[in-house]
């Protein structure tokens, strides 16, 4: 009776997901839990020893997932652009596919200023490092070579994280693609048609 | 002795930065705000009801400065180019100037989810409007198109915040103009040189 198996805490895990999924943190209550869980509260207790613990734990197992993720779209199949493409996307879709995920991820960076720990660092950590490891394949198989790789990861992961939070739902199809193109090529309309001097801001060299 | 004035609430406002700033929100107390500004506590009461009233207060002067300083980079002397790499160049400084910002804005961020006000949402809502703004400047001028203008302007800023949070420091000198440079032009270096062609994957088309 006392002992632990992973399957109850899988089952506290995915209860805890659905209801701090939905809820506000204050609004979630162990008990609910608990009963969401279909374990007593004893046996949740037994677990996880207060709210914060679960919610730790949960963002821990949200953390492994994404970069589990991560890590499969990157060794995918295609070509270096092609495999980026795929990330923005699986980014996007990770994160839209959890709308509150962002949400918990704020509230537990905050929890951590006193100190706590923070269980999504390591997807932090790791996602610039993917990127730029995705830019390395690609000098490598010298499909495109990103000026200042480790600047350029950070930049483009903000940016996601922006259009993921303020960006237009429903999203516009294509919208991964866009992202990667204007990222490589550049936002400027200019910089995708090959002109000589082109870094001249004289209207004669300029296409509208 | 019991009006309200101006210069009262400055002096609070300002002890309640220095405080926010560089202590954590439940670390700071009512009573060592009243003595930093050399209120009364009675007196810090009739100003604020209570911490979290100040912080928001805080937080909105917080957010009216950073516009400020926003619109008049924006309104400045040059091209463009020149003032959207002075927005950028103001954005990272003016939060370098103030390392706990951020954490303002994420706690109070994380506040506001149980329905309270979060004030730095007009700061949020016209940065990227101004953004847009330039872009059109920089259209009717002849100096750059930027393709999908507000997603673009989305891009760029969560870039920055990204940077900022957790970009390299002491910042690299020209950090905002390479920035600019990598989203105008392109992230890779394959798309500052007019090569026709340039599409195409071919190693033969690729200087390295």
């Amino acid at each position: 009776m006392r002992t632990k198996t992973p399957e109850q805490a899988e089952k506290i895990l995915a209860a805890a997901r659905r209801l701090f999924g939905s809820q506000r943190y204050h609004e979630v209550r162990m008990e609910d839990v608990a009963a969401e869980a279909e374990v007593g509260k004893g046996t949740l207790y037994r677990y996880f020893h207060d709210k914060e613990e679960l919610y730790v734990a949960l963002l821990a197992r949200c953390s492994e997932e994404f970069l589990k993720r991560m890590e499969e779209v990157v060794a995918g199949d295609g070509s270096t652009r092609e495999r980026l493409e795929a990330v923005v996307e699986a980014i996007i879709e990770h994160f839209d596919g959890q709308p509150n995920l962002l949400n918990l991820i704020l509230r537990a960076e905050v929890m951590a200023e006193g100190g706590g720990e923070f269980p999504w660092q390591e997807a932090r950590d790791r996602t610039p490092r993917l990127m730029v490891e995705l830019f390395r394949d690609a000098e490598t198989r010298q499909e495109f070579a990103v000026r200042d790789p480790e600047l350029m990861a950070l930049v483009l992961l903000g940016g996601i994280r922006a259009v993921i939070r303020f960006g237009e739902q429903p999203r516009t199809p294509g919208l991964a693609a866009r992202i990667v193109e204007n990222f490589l090529t550049g936002a400027d309309t200019r910089s995708t048609t090959p002109v000589v001097g082109r870094k001249s801001t004289s209207a004669h060299s300029v296409r509208f």
